[in-house]
């Protein structure tokens, strides 16, 4: 629903300086987790370089949620894993630094509000999924919309499996199918292809979980 | 995570009057739909008084997400049914006007910051009960997060159902049995409360997939 501002356009202007000023700088490479979603971690990061990812933790299962991107800012103690998904600079700041800064940069409100907008509809689509598609409409839904303008997506099964909430061997089950049946195609380990978007989207149905057959 | 700002209190101060002028005023009765989750429906609500209700709709299920209070503002077009639940009075702007009006008003920036941060959290909640809670954890963390300070919850099996997005029946049968093993007491009808706080918090569990006995 936002207006889309540029976070990164803010972040490099000559604001950016003074609004970072109190935070502290960290580094982290692949793999490391900069919030382990227990209680008590608390802070907010703005994201300089990077990317991190989301995920919700269960004792058996998870659920990935979203990625940030250079420019994003969210919290730390949303009760979610955050980690790097590659080399990260960030900046952190403790919740009541960030309510100061924001309340002077009313320019940095205006992109918090389209990263909470971003944010919260990709928490709507996870809800979707889980409530009204089967794991197979949940491929076809994650496929669908990460795939750039050329239809075409890397990804790995492992991703694929995080973002559908569901286990490796059923995601990769499901994958299979649909790309035995040719939904989907296998371009090369790992990088997938979207023949026929209308044909992908009777799988991805309207979400009200009644997907139709292909 | 946002800082707490009281959009009541903008919206009754001097600079509503400028914000809310290219508005188109609402109002509505209990029941009325503001916006039925369907393509094309555009608009951002402010809502002046009342309370709406947002629904994610499914053809044979659906969850209850969010409660929208006097003073908060949202999308019309989040592809969820929007309703009222008493009479409401509102007001409502296209999104190329709604973004005009948050560049030329920080302070409503920072207050759509809270109540998107407030929106993500409540999503999250919802994601994290379909993952990984069963009926009867939902409902006592739907009770648990619903009680005021008495420990007491106005709310009628329709209304728990619809959050924890299960059947009235299989709602009615999680209730009752924490009814009949005290986790829950039924004062009368429609009004609940809890007992024991501890008691309720071992049903509601740590929400990864392994809420404990009672």
């Amino acid at each position: 629903m936002p207006p889309k501002f540029s976070v990164s356009d803010l972040l490099a202007g000559p604001a950016a300086a003074r609004f970072l000023d109190g935070f502290r700088p960290i580094s982290c490479g692949r793999g490391e987790v900069l919030a382990a979603g227990e209680e008590g971690e608390d802070g907010v990061f703005v994201l300089l370089s990077g990317r991190l990812r989301m995920t919700l933790e269960g004792d058996e299962r998870e659920i990935a949620l979203v990625d940030f991107r250079s420019g994003d800012m969210f919290s730390l103690h949303a009760g979610c894993r955050i980690e790097a998904l590659e080399k990260c600079e960030l900046r952190i700041a403790d919740i009541a630094t960030f309510g100061e800064k924001l309340r002077d940069h009313p320019d940095l409100a205006l992109a918090l509000v389209s990263i909470l907008g971003r944010t919260a509809a990709s928490f709507l689509a996870t809800i979707r999924d889980l409530m009204f598609r089967d794991v197979r409409g949940r491929i076809a839904r994650f496929v669908g919309d990460r795939a750039g303008p050329s239809g075409e997506l890397e990804s790995s099964v492992e991703e694929i499996a995080g973002f559908v909430g569901a286990s490796r061997q059923a995601t990769s089950a499901a994958l299979n199918a649909l790309i035995r049946e040719g939904v989907i195609e296998r371009r090369r380990r790992g990088v997938y292809r979207i023949p026929d978007p209308a044909r992908l989207a009777t799988v991805v149905g309207d979400g009200r979980g009644r997907p139709s057959a292909v």
